[in-house]
């Protein structure tokens, strides 16, 4: 099956632009201007994945939380950067981050047009837990990270 | 971790870019001008899957294949078309195309350029099975593959 490409929208035919979160929390719950295309895995595909990508308009963020299940994570539109643990990674098209389990992280879009990025998880997955007050202290503190996270 | 992308050899800082088949076989068996090259998944990563990206040369091609674990593949490089089935799909940049349990495919290049996609598999799965002879002649008797696949 093919689901083609709008180069205009940015979307994918047959793909739904969803709120950033499955579990319904809204604009200014941490995050900032992020929507959500489920590409494959939610249809029933037979498969241990699911294919998202995620659009984070200029001066938006993704939230800064951490979970067991990884990222991979690929950019294809736009700039910005990832707090990954305690380091920052610039990154634009086609960079790839990982993020290993219980890592703290977040997207941020630096540049005038859109950030967005392919990220792919286990299709089963535990769900995600904002960092604490204590962390993003913590990560105000660490120099590459200080004035970097958003909340 | 960040796996910084060079845009002048389309590739990925530490990714090595391997033959085409894991398991071994050359080129002409099946396929022409395809390297792979594991962009995650592939180093302990806790993960149920893998992300590959495949490069096809320009005259190239995939092995016509099956298997039961699935593709969610997303072109990021060239053109070229994805025979699925018994379909074909001319496919370009970010075109998804998903392959479904046991449905013989074959990416082909039909660019003057590189034709490149990612491509997600689960980490444990199946190997593939070329097409058969029977298969093959079967797709030339079928009129949208006929004279489309590679063998």
């Amino acid at each position: 099956m093919k689901r083609t490409f709008h180069p205009g929208e940015f979307s994918w035919e047959g793909v739904q632009t969803a709120g950033y979160k499955a579990t319904g929390e809204r604009d200014g719950a941490g995050f900032r201007g992020v929507t959500r295309h489920v590409i494959s895995g939610a249809n029933g595909e037979p498969s241990q994945f699911q294919l998202r990508y995620f659009e984070v308009e200029p001066g938006g963020y993704t939230r800064l939380e951490r979970h067991e299940h990884i990222h991979s994570v690929t950019v294809i539109r736009g700039k910005g950067y990832a707090v990954v643990g305690d380091t920052v990674h610039p990154i634009e098209n086609f960079d790839h981050i990982y993020v290993g389990p219980m890592t703290l992280h977040q997207f941020v879009n630096t540049g005038d047009t859109p950030f967005g990025f392919l990220c792919i998880v286990d299709a089963q997955r535990d769900r995600a837990q904002p960092a604490t007050p204590d962390e993003v202290a913590r990560l105000e503190r660490n120099a590459p990270t200080a004035g970097k996270t958003r909340v």
